[in-house]
This record gives C-alpha cells, structure tokens and sequence, in this order.
C-alpha cells in the first residue's frame, strides 16, 4: 500500500497555469522607451535582443509544455515524491523569464554576454535535468503501465533528449565569441524538442471512448 | 496510423490562462501618477491613451477568446502540428500588452503613432493570419469533422476574417493624418469579428447529452 | 434555433483565471521601501494604505467571484450575447488593482482622496451593474432553468444587490471629510455581497449524482 | 436544509489558480541589475538573498499547494463560510511575494533583518492559521465523511502542523542574530510540512473507478 496517491488531473491544472502565467510574464521585458529621442522606430530596433529572447523564451517554454503534457498523458497515478519533482521542475520553468532577461540586457550592452548565456543554458539544463527525473521515476515506479510505454522506448527518448544538456554547455563558449547565435542555437534546441516523439501512448488509449480518428 | 494525437482539453486548459493572463497583464500599463502636482484628476484624465488602448486590447484578446473558443468546440482530436501553430498564435496573443503600450505612449507623447499603429495593427494581423492557419490546418486533417463543419461554410468564414488584415495595414496611414481615430477602428474590428459566426456545430452536437435548450 | 450554444464550463475556466491573476496582481502594489531611511519598519508601518486597499479589494474580487460562480453554477448553457456581457463584467474586475492603486497613493498623499475614492466607487458600481445584467439576460433568456432559480427570487436578489450602487456614491463624499474611512465602507459593502444568498438551486441539483450531505 | 453547497471542483480551479499566479510573481523579484560596472557575473552574486528567498518562497507556496490538494481531496462538498475561509487563506497565499522581496531587501542591506524574518514568518503563520482552520471546519461540518477521515487522525496531523507557528516566531529572535541562516530554517519548515501525510484517504477511494495502482 503506497499512499498519496491520486489522480494526475489537479497537478496537470496548477502545472497548466504556471506554465501560462511563466510564458506570459516573459512579456514584461519588452519595455516601452522611455524617450522618444532618435525617433521610436529606431529606438523599438534597438531592443531586438529583448524581442529575440522573447521568441525563444517562449517557443521553448511552449515546447517544454507540450512535452510535459504527453508525459502526464501518460500518468494513470501520481505520488508525493512525482509532486515533488514536478515541482523542482515547474520552479526551473518559472524562473525562465529572469535569465532571458539578463541575456538580453548583456546582449544589448554588449558584456556579460557568456555569463547571460552561461545562466540563460545552465537554467535551461536543470530543467531538462528535473524532465528526465520524473520520466525516470514514473517509469520505475510504474506510475506509467508498462502496456503503454514499453521501457526501451523511454530509454531512447532519453538518450536524444540528453543532447540538450552539452549543447546549452556549448553555446557559453559560443557566446564569448558570437553572442547573438546562442540565441539561434537555443532557438534550434527548442525545435528539436519538439520532434522527438515522445514514447507509448496515452493512457486513454487503455479504453475506447476517448480514442481520436487514425489513432491506434 | 498518426501519432501523438491528443483530446483538445488540456490545449484549452493551456490556452485559456495564457488568454486570461495576457488579457488581465493589461491593466499593468495603467499606471498611478508619480507626483500629483496640477490635481490628481487632471492628471488622470491626461492618461485617456493609456484607457483607451487598454479597453480596445481587451475586448479584442476576450473576442479572439471567444473564437478560439469556438475553433477548439469543433476539434474531436488535436496533432503536435496544430498544437505547434496554437502555440505561434497564443505567441501573438501574449505579445499584445507590448504593442498596446507603446501605441499609448505614443499617442501620449504626440510623435511615432504610425510607428506605434503599426506595431498594434501588425500584431494583429498576424495573431489573425495564425487563427486562420489553424483553421485551415484542422479542415484539412479532419481534426473537425466533415458532418460537424461544412467546407463551403469554413471558406466563407475564412473569406469574412480575412478582411481584418488589410483594415489593420490602413490604420498606420489612418495613424498618421488622426491618431486617436485608428483605437475606434481596431475597437470596431474587435466587434466585427464577434459578430462573425463560426462554422458548423460544437463537437457535442453530435452527441445527445450535452445539448442545450433551443440547440440543433 | 438559437446559434453559439455552448455548455458553461469553458466560460467558468477562462473566467477563473482572470480572477486568479486579477487578485494576485494586487500584491504588486505592495512595494518594497527603495531606501532604509528612518528603519524598515516605520517605512513599512507608512504604507498602511497599500495594505488597507490591498485587503480589501482582494476581500472584493474573492466575493465577487463566488457569487459569480454560483450564477454559473446555475446557468445550463451559454449563448454569445452572456459570453460578451461577462467580458465586460470580466473588464471591470480585471481594472480593480489601478482604482486600488490610485486609492492607496491618494490616502498616503494625502491630497486627492475623491478622486481616488470616486475611482475605486465608480469601478465597483459598474462591475455591479454588468453582474446584475447577466442575471436579467440569463434569467430572461431562460439560460437558467425556472424549475431551478424562480422569478421572483431573482427580483428579490437584484433589489438587494442594487443597494451597492447609491453606496458606493456615496463614499465619495465620506472621502472629502474622513478619507481613510471610505476603504472600511468598502470593506463592510464586500461582506454584504457576500451575505446575499444567490436565489434557486445549482444546475447539478437538477440531477441527484452530485446532490452534496443536508442539501435539498 | 443548507444552503450553498456546491462541489469543490470550482474552487479547486480558482485556488490553483491563484497558486499558480503567486507562486511565478516570485520572478518578478528577480531583477536585471541595471548598471553593469563591476560585471555581470559579480552583480548577479551580489543578488543572492533574492534567489534564496526565491527558491524558498516557491518551495513553501508550493508545499502548501500540495496541502491544499490533499484536504480538498477529502471534501466531498464545500459550503460559503468553507469557501470564505478559503479566500483569506489564500489572501495570505497571494501576499508572499510581499515579504519575500522584503526579507531579500533586508538581508541585501544587512538593516532591518528581524523586521524582515518577522513580517516573513508572520505571513507564513496567518498562512498555517486560515489552513488548519479550514481541517477543522471541514471535519465539524462533516465536509469530509468520517469513513474518510477518522478523527483522531486530523487531531494528530493538526499538533504536528501546529509546531510550524512557534518556529516561524523563534526565526525572528535568530534573524536578530544570524540573519541569512532563518532563510535556511524556512526552507526546513517547508520541507517538514511536505512530510507531514494528510490524514484519511482521497474521495475518490469511496469508489472504485479512479482508484490508482498499489492504492487501498
């Protein structure tokens, strides 16, 4: 008998509103000038690092979603320590909008740019790190039914996963030397994301009603 | 056989609180004045761009809401593609607080506005050009049934909804010659769209169950 | 045939979450003191109108919200015409922090408080009156069942819930000659809402599934 | 006959909502440091106390999230004054980014730090206050069935719940005198709080339908 278990719907909810409120507080850094002195075009260009880290700030985040949504898709339970995990994981994606903010500024000012990137990928990183904990867990604790996710699945997920974690690494040395294209590296991370498929299937898929045109 | 298909409703859940927090992040443009030197309602009164833009910038988030909406009623079932495109729309959407800012400050200040309207229209157009790819992508993959929508009727919403791109390119000349006209005009698309219905019937019409007084 | 039927429930989600960041963002207008001057603590004690306004418009939207739920909780469907209505209602809740803000400052200028207090009344009375419609159109459009909420307690509820209005007027009056009493009016109004009972019975009472101990 | 009994979903919405919301503002507090002249990396250490605060606030807010999901978990129905005591403790959950920025800001200037642990820890008991509250409303209304919640077991959950209150209180007294080691006791708390095991067993034991893996 293990107790605390429950159903995965209410974490899915409060992950569901961190993960809105994380994307769209990114928005705050994209300030209004506060002087209208060359010109507001001109001084709405100068901030493209900000608008450059909100593009990629939020498709990352939006892409992290995605995949945190098909791992609880694939939840039949959820523990205490799962909640706990989840929880270190849902506090690395909240506190994504303060290194996007400090890479940008180190973008704009032109120094600092490696440490920017530096904590802009080692954020990054930890919460790859917290993803593939839960996966790892769930998957030992059953909390996902082997039916669904067959293991060697999850460990070939894994594995293209882990990729994530030296290429954020690279992109600090790539930021002494051309900060701007870590931007585009973390931005080509976050597609990459996207396009792992993530293992087994859903657990809808154990019963028929729920069951969509053209799957299974 | 299609992978990764999934029931619409943590998309919703998703959506729906990146809607409400952009939507409600609005009101943090309103701003109290920082020295209340010529009467605090004069000063007040001195922020009408700041009122202005703010009301037009809600009613628009909440219509395209309700469209949304309306979209998500139809989708028996949702792909990583749409979810992917949900996501580049809900990125316009969360943008919105941005350009309402800036067109404030710019109405204010009496200088930029066609810089500021065009920001403004431009966001909006291509939050629109996004909600019609999902349309369009959701036909095209039967992600919203043939018996529920009709082709025919999706091309002459598609038609309607499309008129919002080119009003919103004519609002930066409008911007230059009668600034403060152009809000009337994004106000007056927001309610334009409103009144246009959406195609076909909600999912649970072809159930019985759900089905509410009057309906069908 | 009425068009643009839909069951409640997405309309109760997306209003949910503009309540929850609505009475959130009102702790960004509890600052801390820039500068350590004259000890932390008298600076914070100085701020007592932050806290004050704080409370009670929190005290506010969380009232406003439960007998918001208790209308949904009554509603079977949703038709557009209530879905706009409840953006305009959702419009004035969102606006609560500025009026809060501007009280807040006035109180601690000293200068001002019937402007503040106008405001803050005003904002109130008009979210009132955009509750009180849903209910008229709601109840006249028969989106709420008359087995469930019958006329004349409708009639009974409004006439009570109409009380605010002259109230709120006539707190800013109260401000000119005692300021910081008009924020315990408030505060005593809140918890009058709070008190009405909203007539008839929840939808699900309809059905005997969910029907909770001791009730019907 | 009582009146005003609904089931606890919506109320489960609006709180993980307003979690969700209070517990990313925490960001907000995360600052870009404006003038870079000693560098980056040394500014950004310079903001420690913010990333602790940071990290412990949203380790608590989240613990107590988890609490929270468990006593509603339990509730079969909540009543008015149930969801009335639910809005004032999450008044006390919504003000924790308050005193977090403040203790941050007193340990930042090395002035003000007892003032800073006491409005930290005030804010914490209130907190445990309004929870514990709640446990013993919910059990004498009979909100939660005595065939889920024994007694006996809420009065031992609530003693060891009830040692948080003294200890927030002793972290002033250690404030006065070690400053940044109350940050690490708070962090401790929290961490006590997640092992404390919710007395009884979820609703949804009562039926057999959601019963999870290993459960009962």
């Amino acid at each position: 008998v293990r107790l605390g278990l429950t159903s995965p719907s209410r974490a899915e909810a409060f992950a569901d509103g961190v993960f809105a409120v994380a994307i769209t507080l990114l928005v705050l850094d994209l300030k209004v000038p506060s002087a209208i002195t060359h010109g507001l075009g001109r001084e709405l260009l100068d901030q493209w690092p900000n608008y450059a880290a909100f593009v990629v700030s939020f498709l990352t985040i939006g892409i992290i979603w995605l995949n945190h949504h098909s791992l609880f898709d694939r939840l039949t339970v959820v523990d205490r320590p799962l909640l706990l995990l989840n929880l270190l994981f849902l506090l690395s994606v909240c506190t994504i909008p303060f290194p996007t903010a400090v890479l940008a500024a180190s973008l704009r000012a032109g120094q600092g740019e490696a440490v920017g990137a530096g904590l802009y990928g080692g954020t990054m990183a930890v919460m790859g790190l917290f993803f593939a904990l839960m996966w790892v867990y769930a998957v030992r604790r059953r909390l996902v039914p082997r039916e669904l996710v067959p293991g060697e699945a999850v460990a070939g997920f894994l594995a293209r996963f882990a990729m994530g974690g030296p290429i954020y690494a690279a992109t600090i040395g790539l930021s002494v030397w051309q900060a701007r294209w870590s931007l585009a590296v973390y931005a080509a991370l976050a597609l990459y994301y996207a396009a792992i498929p993530t293992p087994g299937r859903p657990r809808h898929a154990l019963g028929h009603s729920q069951r969509g045109p053209g799957e299974g």
